[in-house]
């Protein structure tokens, strides 16, 4: 099996990746906490010989603090350097005169990184970035942290990282997604990954009808034989989860109904009713940042599982880091 | 005598912990100028041990190039690594999709930075953050780097640091401050340590009556023994001045009275008159950054102290990340 | 001769501290390039001892996510460090709130940086800081990346670096030069550089009238014996060239005028047709960000040298480092 050279969307990754990544995420992230808990220099670089003084630039069109604190935390850690950032291209720079994305990235490329982590306002964005390299025969690693309403496949794998790590396995699970699910690309990504590489997966899709899952995925999960049903009965469908998925509920796509947008947040707003009626061992995740979608007194619920989930990241990160520059 | 784990505000200081920074301050400073000025490599890692690889993370919320310039220098030249670093965090995260300040330091401190340096718009915020650290148990420093118009500490110390190696100690000394004194977080934070720690201090507050100082502050000095004043006669007051504290007059303060600001900034404005009315060893200070109520031909007067203030704000932090370090 | 001590504007260099630059810039690009393609560690610290650990400060007050990504990249690969860094310090910093320049400057070599290099917006920027450092006699060097519409002079010598390279040197060269001649700081300075330091050299100003070139760079061409010529007609310069040198033609020049700025643009764009025409050595350079004046189409011809410019800025900006640290 040929090792990913880019990251950049969930369809790269089956069932086999996802195990090694995530082997590998477990013994990272083992290695980590003893590091961090006995006080010693939390440098990973002894098990990612590979990595060090290998060179990152941090290309953010679109702000995202924790994704980039993320990456950018991994990266060094694992003995790579930083050698460029840049916290909103699209406002502060050349991009600002008309400049195409492909002729930024080919100029970076120029320059000579190992790896450029790009998050981008379009779609696709990651896609044209290695059309770019290959066209060009350069040696840098492309890796999606997000483009428009595209992909943002490391969060997908972080996603089916901390069920695995909580129940010991992805196998007869039933997830409740909740929110935006029309535009929200976690929850399709994670949906998609759920029926490629795993089985005896139920999904509840829990949304307002305006914003919907749409059929492409609704269809391959018929195509992969994944039971699913859409509804707007939260109550119901958390009794029967063992992962709720919560997303925010996205207001401009109420426009001007505040009503239904008002009604929307607190019909799927995951209550001290809700959490009393879900299964013993079921868990709460959310993507973050939240607003009022989980209500901050869950947090200390042992079923909170968010704040875990974003740390995954971290481990996911490096785990992917090395996965790349193998 | 417990070490600090945190610095958040001027409250959390005694004329102990005080004397052993500053201290600690000049020590690093002779240190470090001594390498400069022979061309050495500006490393003060071996006064440092303890710092050595450790990480900070810098989350300013509110930008301030200064101020985030010398806690990055300050740090990394104690052998320190920064290792994620947003200019404003307010404008270019997920706080802009609504993200509270405690989700987002509990997220941060989720990829275990060792120190995490915060400035945020609003009053309380470094306090919400320890509260944050304090009960997840989180190994993590955080250090305030002003939080709206609250606290400001590190500014304090190095303003009371330049006032006592100019001086040679803080004893019977008067010191004017000017400016704006209702909302002006380093005037109030330096009158309370010179009253909670200095002895026959005199304190001159002069100022629009827009601006005034507050009680709260007016009745710790009173509490304290502190003789103090409140006038607009500047010219009086410089007569007595060891120190004049001058501070920007805030235009916006006075709304649509634009001759009450105007006449407000021509009398507060330190002149030749002033300077030729000022005892012969007295000098004068400046936050930075200035407008015109400190015209630039003050500069290349001998009085003018606000340069080497600022620049005492790097050996100041430098000593500070010791001392929460150790 | 003695080294540089800033970078601030192209009349600093002479035919002779040219020849220095290039070929050291040809050394160093060449070390890197064989360690690239080896997969070796990019590190050029042994051909630069003079930079190890040096430290570099970006101050930027106008976006440019290339120019900066060039400066830093090549310092760090050099054995610099970044110590600190900002985007755009204009709208983030003590300017918002009015601090001069010059009290920046101040305060920043307070911190004791080795260089720092500077975007400003306003034109004399970076000659106002080397005053501010030699008043105070700081040991810092100054780099201008561009101040307004004023210099950019490492541009400059970047464009000059990629003519000899691909030419094998400066002699009996036509270049045309194309756009906005009026504000273009590029072609200024290589119109200047060109007339003081080469021989045999044949200019065609292409603009539009609203644009040409202004007298005082064509009486220095005068003085200087070059030969020069202003036309619109771009086909007859095209078969004369061996560089056509396309920047962009600014829209905001043209006001309501729509109808001339797109006949502007169609009349001055990169075609086949003038690709075809073109004497079979000719090549074509842009300083880059481009918009349509060259279509994308033109990236595959041989004559296409505009990456390859960029990429070489890299590499001059690197030995002009190496050039005022020896």
């Amino acid at each position: 099996m040929e090792n990913m050279r880019h990251i950049i969307e969930a369809d790269q990754f089956d069932k086999t990746i996802l195990e090694k990544v995530f082997m590998l995420t477990t013994e990272l992230k083992g290695n980590f906490l003893e590091m961090a808990e006995k006080g010693k220099i939390k440098d990973l670089s002894m098990y990612s010989a590979q990595i060090i003084n290998k060179e990152m630039v941090t290309l953010f069109y679109q702000p995202s603090t924790r994704t980039r604190a993320s990456f950018e935390i991994a990266f060094q850690r694992m003995g790579g350097k930083v050698i460029f950032s840049t916290e909103n291209a699209k406002e502060f720079s050349s991009a600002a005169k008309g400049e195409t994305l492909e002729d930024t990235i080919r100029v970076i490329c120029g320059y000579y990184p190992d790896v450029i982590v790009l998050r981008h306002y379009e779609t696709g964005a990651a896609k044209i970035a290695v059309e770019v390299i290959q066209k060009n025969n350069f040696n840098v690693h492309i890796i999606n942290a997000g483009d428009g309403i595209g992909e943002h496949p490391t969060q997908a794998i972080l996603d089916l990282y901390t069920i695995r790590k909580y129940f010991g396995g992805i196998y007869n699970i039933s997830i409740v997604m909740m929110g935006d699910l029309y535009n929200g690309r976690t929850v399709r990504s994670l949906s998609y990954l759920l029926a490629k590489c795993y089985k005896n997966i139920k999904i509840y899709f829990v949304s307002s009808p305006e914003v919907k899952m749409k059929d492409d995925i609704k269809n391959y999960l018929k195509e992969n034989g994944v039971w699913f049903t859409e509804t707007d009965d939260f109550v119901s469908a958390a009794r029967e989860a063992d992962v709720i998925y919560q997303t925010r509920v996205q207001k401009e796509w109420f426009g001007d109904r505040v009503d239904e947008y008002e009604k929307a947040k607190k019909n799927f707003t995951i209550t001290f009713k809700i959490i009393n009626e879900m299964k013993k061992e079921a868990i709460i995740m959310h993507p973050l940042p939240r607003n009022d979608e989980i209500p901050i007194y869950v947090d200390i619920n042992h079923r909170a599982m968010y704040f875990r989930q974003a740390q995954n990241g971290l481990f996911v990160r490096m785990a992917l880091f090395r996965e790349i520059f193998s």
